[in-house]
């Protein structure tokens, strides 16, 4: 009797040395990844079969292994290649990339020191989905300012990307019950920080701000930065008010998982004409095109799905 | 050929319905117990084959749940009917007893709605193991009050149990650089708060006081408070600052996972003979001898291990 062939189109992962089908990825209920939250991850994404800014998102993911003191156990090269592969097993030409690493389960049966973890890598691709629904970003999203305050960046930096969402997860449930699409938040000092899983933007006349604080440096708010010039706007990273955000022209979000994606109202405002700003239009269009021209793409290599992973390594 | 009976004898778990063993209970990388921390837990300890405090701890599990909005999806009997049946299946008479219930993974892929999520309740029980190693615990531990401070509760409930230990893991890694045991966190106003899994106590003269806030209300903690008149001693629940913790006579630790835990230093403070401390000491004695006298002990019925669950039920 043969073995089927794994089934990879719902998505395809690898963890512990073994590529495996999406559905059968799973951590132990021990692992600190879980019971104490103790684990990063970054996601890049894939369009038309290439990755957006791979080397960004890996640079960023040795930042966030560093700053929790974690390894993933494999090369930045391989786990370029590993990247690849789950992507080319799936055959997904649109996809979502995890790297997440665990701090993982102790070495020594109930031992509390952090350095006794096996420390877990994990890679996984998904087929797409927007942070944003497509018709919601259509009609320009809204959002609420939650009541509760993110997490201090005294207690847990933000630019280290982590799952500690409790924060985000209350913002939401606040917005839901009161009819809006997600929330963003203000520090305690009330300045604006992000929303779960995204950045935010305000434009102002010409000026396109995004905070400067309690927030992830995001890579696709980097892309906007980095697009603002050739549309003849301004970039600015500075602190962003509460008054700022009522007082702007436009608001716009930015997130792996959607890309630029143009809002219509905060709270009880609503700009312009209750519809996606045009310079938030402007901006989400030159972000695409530039993925079609082949801005920091890099192509996936989807015949490596037909060698396995030991040979190629 | 028949089915190998399953090995509990490391633990035994409760998931989707069937009892496995604890090997066996993982978790979809893409629940949001995981990737958001969207998570609710508790643990109950069980020494000579009965539980302490069963019933305290599913007050504040049911808490938990009400205040995150999850829903475990059994009722509080079935719940200690599983609680009791991973006891008895795994034949451990000194064990803990965790009480998980997560967000769970959408039913809709990709929504961000933690309305759209099966949330999911997991029970598992493993053989007992102590937050303070009981050489450790011998000797006294050595406390260092972290630089981190505890995330504030205006953005995290700390009565609501969660698995957000980063703060605490960035305390864990300072103390254990700097050659301490543990670490202890005060809060962004300078007032203790508590550790990575244990409240704090301080004893000044005959008072025995623990943090009236930015702290878990422990079961251990309770029992210490309940205990304290029959020493004579007077339990407070009060602001505690950083200079009051160095002015003590002793300081002691509580948690379900140990117990009462006297402490011998905190930073560079020596308490006493840097030995636990006679008031810590006699409550850790009478903490132990209550439980040989059945005080809060529920049994656990073994027996239940030889009946399949659904006809228990």
């Amino acid at each position: 009797m043969t073995e089927p062939s794994p089934n990879f189109s719902k998505g395809a992962a690898y963890m512990n040395g073994q590529f495996i089908p999406i559905a059968e990825a799973k951590i132990p209920v021990g692992d600190w990844g879980f019971v104490h939250s103790d684990v990063t991850y970054d996601v890049v994404h894939v369009t038309d079969g290439a990755f957006f800014r791979l080397e960004d998102h890996l640079d960023r993911f040795h930042r966030s292994l560093e700053g929790y003191r974690l390894d993933a156990g494999v090369t930045r090269d391989e786990m370029r290649e590993i990247l690849g592969k789950v992507v080319a097993l799936s055959g997904i030409e649109r996809a979502f990339v995890a790297m997440i690493c665990t701090r993982g389960v102790p070495k020594v049966y109930g031992s509390r020191n952090p350095l006794d973890c096996q420390n877990t890598f994990i890679a996984y691709a998904v087929p797409w989905v927007d942070v944003i629904k497509p018709e919601v970003q259509e009609r320009g999203a809204h959002l609420l300012i939650a009541s509760i305050p993110r997490i201090s960046p005294k207690s847990l930096d933000p630019t280290l990307k982590n799952y500690m969402w409790r924060d985000f997860t209350r913002g939401m449930f606040e917005a839901l019950d009161k009819g809006f699409d997600t929330s963003i938040l203000l520090d305690q000092d009330g300045y604006l920080t992000e929303g779960s899983g995204f950045n935010v933007f305000i434009v102002k006349d010409k000026k396109v701000m995004t905070p400067d604080r309690g927030a992830l440096r995001g890579v696709t708010r980097q892309s906007v930065l980095d697009l603002c010039p050739e549309l003849g706007l301004e970039p600015l990273v500075c602190p962003i008010t509460f008054d700022d955000v009522m007082d702007a022209d436009e608001v716009f979000t930015t997130t792996t998982a959607g890309g630029v994606m143009p809002c219509a109202r905060v709270n009880d405002k609503i700009y312009g004409n209750d519809r996606p700003g045009p310079i938030s239009a402007k901006l989400k269009d030159l972000y695409w095109q530039k993925h079609k021209e082949g801005w920091h793409m890099t192509p996936v290599n989807y015949a490596d799905a037909e060698h396995p992973f030991s040979k190629a390594a």
